[in-house]
């Protein structure tokens, strides 16, 4: 039996804090590298003007990278509420997981500052792939450990993994199509959301109250 | 319905922990990139003086980005304490909101940088005026979904929404004065404190009980 | 009467949280500037003994830094374990605490650069100075606010006052000392430790269960 | 007596929410210094494959660095999951432990860029050698204080230390074999897991229950 951590031990809030003390660094990390821009006129408009010009990439990187980073904390939040106690292996897994939130600041950048280059796209699709894919295997893991709060169908459990694989899918398939055109390999990414709408109405009957 | 997490829960706790998190990193981000000057006689006083004066705008920087954002935690730390529960849309805003805080040590640096620059200031004021507009959603948004501890009265509700919104109203009239002088547009953010005053005396009845 | 949170709030932990995550911060930030040291023969052990070397000062202002921070740290988590809630004055007043304890990373990088340069002890004796005096407000504000957990009669909080501000003393002390030798300066630093020694012998009954 | 926390207290709450924050700023340092590479042909796929090369240690280095340091995290999590108080002392010793915790990005990005120089082995091996070593320090006073929420024989303290101490001598033992063969010495850490397993199984009886 491996050690198990109710909802109201220090040891689960430990857990949590951690997450959220990483996704904070990860998400605030990008701003740290942009530099003012140098200006010989201080008081020239035109100047200024044209060197925040060359720092909209790194606007873009760092509210991009805030939003997809932001989405999965939203989600890891969401799935720690379902749970009434954490184990060992989930505690482990979670690691991974963060490992994988940690990196993502990187691809993030190069896709802002190379958008047309598809090494970009493949490495930004297969880095947000990842974490997608992992929270697949954390899911399966609280299932299996039987720590979610409410007893969860096998229906609702494997809709709940099908629903979570479906952007891997769009993430996979978008490689190839970067080295076509990166423009339509980013814009596939977004069928992710008209698809999250067709799968949500398959689902099958109770998936609202267990899984939200 | 949204799902919503009732004060004394671990959802609660990890939205604000996740918040203070990202505060505490933004707050300390700028003393990060101010580098020790590089002196070739090591003890020389003048040396030393003379970079540690070419310093003087990153320090400045540095505390009045500590002042600003922790004016905007003191704000938020008030706000969190009025409710009784956070739910799922709020959730979410304060996300939105907190990618704005990350942003501010940008705009800061800024200003401190280039004070004399027009474009400092309407970039710096956009920023501010973008946050303490977004205060006002995040109370629009508690207030229309019950949240609150107390009830709160529509009267009370317009005096909390108008008082928030009279900062925005002030850094929005600094931006065409920046054109013209940017002392007197930095100096006209003053003129919120006596404005703030004002309106407090217009407060309906049992303001102070309910908001603080 | 302004607001009071007590003990048990959401409202108390924040103001920990807070704080715990920009000491957490700041006792991390001088490592980030360590860069590895660049070696042209990759297999040379004279050539990186020598770059490790020169990133010696480095090293050592990480540790010092690491310990003084860590020593407010300390002297933070006991004062907040003596009192049995919190009010706004005292937030406030904390969130100018955390400014100073945030800067305290660049006079010790100085310091460590430049231990022979008078302006360095100076500019370090000033900031922890400060900090070391603003422990004093903090308890002050405690004292006046009622906040304490236990009564404290008028001479142990004047005791605590005194042995409060007595670094103060020796870190004012040592500013024209450093102007004739840098190592006196620093080394008159360490007679705080007999000091407090000789005045804690002096302290009245019951300071011991009232302030540890 | 020394100061004394109970586990539900906000003290020693706030000794683990400092630990995990710290934890995970250490944990993400490594990602801000890889910096996107800089292409002069934006679209090239042969270009940006290379510049990816070049970071491939910077890569490396990150996620080892994350694995070992929350492998220490895990540690820490298991070790503060025994103890039912924690006092003044220990947060004391646990500071230092963190302060080590804190130094382990810098030997492990040295690992990650000159793996054939022995130095960068020695300072690694000493570097996490101190980390294991300290954390028999916080084993043996938190039992010496009598802090374990259940009580621990002395034979299970016994081959406690005496397992805990065990990576601390095979770092050792991998010090001189650096100076023949970095590999080699590397190679040998790995002898930790098979070693661990079996002195695991001469575990005096009831060992699993108490440490798990």
């Amino acid at each position: 039996m491996p050690r198990r951590y109710d909802r109201d031990s220090a040891e689960f809030a430990r857990v949590l804090a951690f997450s959220d003390g990483l996704f904070a660094i990860a998400m605030t990390l990008l701003i740290v590298s942009v530099t003012v821009p140098a200006i010989s006129d201080h008081d020239s408009i035109s100047e200024m003007a044209d060197g925040l010009n060359d720092r909209l990439p790194d606007f873009t990187s760092f509210f991009i990278s805030f939003a997809v980073i932001g989405r999965y904390w939203l989600a890891h939040h969401r799935f720690i509420s379902l749970l009434r106690a954490i184990d060992q292996p989930l505690i482990n897994l979670n690691l991974i997981y963060l490992a994988f939130i940690a990196f993502l600041p990187f691809p993030t950048a190069l896709l802002g500052e190379y958008f047309e280059n598809p090494l970009s796209i493949v490495i930004y699709a297969v880095s947000v792939g990842v974490v997608s894919g992992w929270e697949v295997v954390l899911f399966r893991r609280a299932y299996r450990d039987g720590l979610f709060a409410k007893p969860i169908s096998p229906e609702v459990y494997r809709f709940g993994v099908t629903a979570s694989l479906l952007p891997v899918l769009f993430f996979a398939i978008s490689i190839p199509i970067a080295f076509v055109s990166t423009t339509v390999a980013a814009a596939s990414w977004f069928l992710v959301i008209p698809a999250g709408v067709w799968i949500e109405r398959r689902a099958p009957e109770g998936t609202q109250e267990l899984l939200g």
